[in-house]
């Protein structure tokens, strides 16, 4: 008979640009969002849960050629006999589900909506270092209302999240523009909304902080070498035509006063750039009145956000204290979460615009500006582990398992090969117990258990003169009727 | 100039065979989620997360075509630009995922690995009512031990977790049956692993519930008449060789030692059936020595469970109490949770066999059981809503929300066109508010407010005399400065 040939064993492989989380990384994760959802739950703002899946229709900005969607999103074609030949992607945020969601439900949902959701989101992007293709987002958004206290209140819960989370009051900063300002100063410049060189002026705008003022002089105009000696070309604007973005990225001052008085300065008589101005006002005022000074909230028109859908505040939270980062050198940790004003996104399916505003948290962001601060472990305790001294006697262990339970503490029986009692000590050590429970033959016919501190155990290991070894022994011998007592007072002293 | 085609507005739609969730239905399950995932950790379990994403090579069991992979997953191919043209998919489950990550990790892991995890998985199937192509699994397994104690650990957590998120003993049943007993049957029945038959006896089997003794009797025979008059062809089997499948489904008794002696009746001198019972026993002594009677688990031949991957133990938790289905007929609620062991899943990837023994729990099914139950509500309480009688004290207005939500109390203030006071009334009815707060500019001027009581309101408007509806009046006048004070005592009354 012939050989059948065998199939070659898979990879076993996280995909290109995926990763794996495992204990910790996963309940600090979680327990982040559900303190993040309890914030925007109190504010008012209902959950939606919408699937990972929509048309890439729905999801627009990708749409599909002959072979398959634009890059950016995982997408594929569903089999004519199942669905109906629709393109179909993952979404890559949840903005772009909400204004599908709005648009199809808005009859029955309230106006204005306000409305939170957290999960995954998936690009199809090159990944890079920390830039994974799956990755968190939490965000609060109210459809429905054009009222800039719907923008000062989603500035306000940023605030009040970050602060439940974790990061006191002095670590963050919630800065607001608005797009219309940035309109304004384009109009007085003279680039109307078709000019070619409007784009070329956004960008060199977000590099201010990059650059800075004489950078962006020179980029605006005749071009500037940069650090690695090349030569970077101007965007060719005339010294006047310059001066307005210039006055517009430096009219930040001490107080907000000052801040809108420079602002009005740089936008002349432009009326969206009046308008824009008087929307920060109305947005300082309510942050003022509810308490949130600058030392939470500022303006700050140095704040540009990239995405092209925002037409009048944005906003962004910054962590403003320093970390070190993978060179060593210190560096101001950025931004966590921004959002802004979108009024056209619902308006893609109904045909009527939808004035809409909302905030995006980056969680993973977060969380790693948590563990950078020290607040956060890598490692949270593991169970109390009971080993198996005599396989046959398996029941006795797993009482002891339950009786540990009920009482509230996280605890387990070692379920691997029992035989070499080293590796089971190994095991505990790998699972990070607080404590192992022994009780061999001599034990069972004594009414007795072993008690090990495990974390003392290491402490003596590690540092402890023989002497302090006599006096702190990390091993007890209790009573069987003790065992729960026991362990319990080892993990309080364990604290 | 010719006029721009304009391209058509793309449908509002939630892709087809998927749904969207809305308040409560997001928060109840979240909690459910975090109920479970507390019993899982307490008995040392770990939380792990992978990404929905997976290549299809890992995933096994559907393998590319030349055109896409088989049905069952939704699967797409790397565009060779960016990957290298693997195809990849969504996980159908979180089992061949946690197979991936073993083989993987299995250096840096402790062994046995007891791992919990949950999240949802897809399905590229035919949708039909209550079937969604994405939904909710909730999964533990031990991976590494062929120890029966780690079998038992997993039934006797499934029963703490259904009592913990809300089915009480009595409500539910644990099922425990052995793969290996039922290969024992077949052996004895002279059906060898090859045997083209053993499967349609498989099969049969699984129609116990529904047609009982006689009716499996003649399915595994000559053939049957069914209900609907068809004539269902029978396996084809002697009497003979029939008995020993009917004497293992008739094998329950009343204790589990008399099932076991039926059993051992059944399989007579097969190794393999005889090696089962054996294992039955042992998770049974454990559950017992644990204080798990038989109103919680229970050893019932009748446990077939479908995937071809389980090897030994299978289990099934069953909600016993009646339900009325859509039609208004009584029916069992039936299966909420299942798994058993599977020893070859990791071997796929690396060559040699690892034990391993898990738990799938449906949690939008028991979802649905807490709702039949009436242990949870469609509706949860909305926030109270701050009404807004004059447009320029929003920041007054503001002002009341904030001291509300620092009391504690889930606030908004209303953010549509203020305009008409009754669209803001019945935003709060839509919102399910318990309160809403009113302040006109007479009130401003006399320092107080108005308080609406809308539970109580509504409840009088619906059934009330006049007499009742003056003794207990909804609406309330009230300093100012009581406010707070005045909400919270509302709030408190309605419970």
């Amino acid at each position: 008979m012939a050989k059948v040939k065998k199939q070659p064993r898979p990879k076993a492989q996280t995909p290109k640009g995926f990763r794996d989380y495992f204990g910790a990384e996963v309940t600090q994760r979680s327990e982040m969002l559900r303190a993040i959802a309890g914030v925007y739950h109190h504010y008012g703002f209902e959950a939606l849960e919408s699937a990972a899946v929509e048309t890439v229709e729905a999801l627009g900005k990708f749409l599909p050629d002959v072979d398959r969607p634009n890059e950016g999103v995982f997408a594929w074609q569903e089999s004519e006999d199942d669905g109906n030949g629709d393109w179909m992607a993952l979404r890559y945020d949840l903005t772009a589900p909400l204004a599908r969601v709005y648009a199809q439900h808005r009859n029955v949902l309230p106006t204005p909506y306000r409305r939170y959701a957290m999960g995954p989101v998936w690009r199809n992007e090159k990944p890079g270092p920390g830039r994974f293709r799956q990755f968190y987002q939490c965000d609060a958004d109210t459809v429905g209302t054009a009222s800039m206290a719907a923008d000062a209140e989603i500035c306000a819960m940023l605030s009040d999240t970050l602060e439940t989370v974790g990061i006191p009051r002095g670590d963050y900063l919630v800065r607001v523009n608005n797009r219309k300002v940035l309109n304004g100063v384009l109009e007085v410049m003279g680039l109307g909304a078709d000019d070619a060189k409007r784009d070329d002026v956004l960008r060199t705008i977000d590099k201010f902080d990059k650059v800075g003022e004489a950078g962006v002089r020179e980029l605006l105009t005749k071009g500037r070498l940069d650090a690695s000696g090349a030569y970077i070309d101007g965007v060719g604007l005339s010294d006047d035509q310059a001066a307005p973005v210039l006055a517009f990225l430096t009219s930040k001052a001490a107080e907000a006063a000052g801040t809108i008085a420079n602002l009005r300065a740089a936008v002349g008589d432009s009326a969206v750039g009046q308008e824009g101005i008087a929307e920060l006002e109305q947005i300082g005022e309510l942050l003022t009145a509810g308490g949130y000074g600058k030392d939470r909230i500022e303006i700050d028109p140095s704040v540009v956000r990239g995405l092209g859908y925002y037409t009048g505040p944005v906003f962004e939270a910054e962590l403003t204290f320093e970390i070190l980062d993978e060179k060593g050198r210190k560096r101001q940790f950025g931004s966590v979460a921004g959002g802004g004003r979108y009024d056209g996104l619902v308006k893609r399916f109904t045909g009527q615009e939808v004035p809409a505003v909302g905030v995006s948290i980056g969680v993973d962001r977060l969380l790693a500006a948590l563990h950078a601060k020290g607040r956060l472990t890598a490692e949270a305790a593991g169970p109390v582990v009971v080993t198996v001294m005599d396989r046959a006697r398996m029941a006795d262990y797993q009482a002891m398992v339950a009786e540990l339970r009920n009482a509230g503490i996280r605890a387990e029986v070692y379920l691997g090969n029992p035989k070499n009692f080293g590796n089971q000590l190994k095991y505990a050590d790998k699972r990070n117990s607080p404590v192992a429970v022994i009780e061999g033959g001599d034990e069972k016919a004594g009414g007795v258990v072993q008690i090990k501190d495990l974390i003392l155990g290491a402490r003596i290991a590690e540092s402890a003169t023989l002497e302090e070894w006599k006096e702190r022994p990390s091993q007890f011998e209790v009573p069987r009727t003790e065992l729960v007592a026991k362990v319990r007072e080892i993990l309080d002293g364990q604290g």
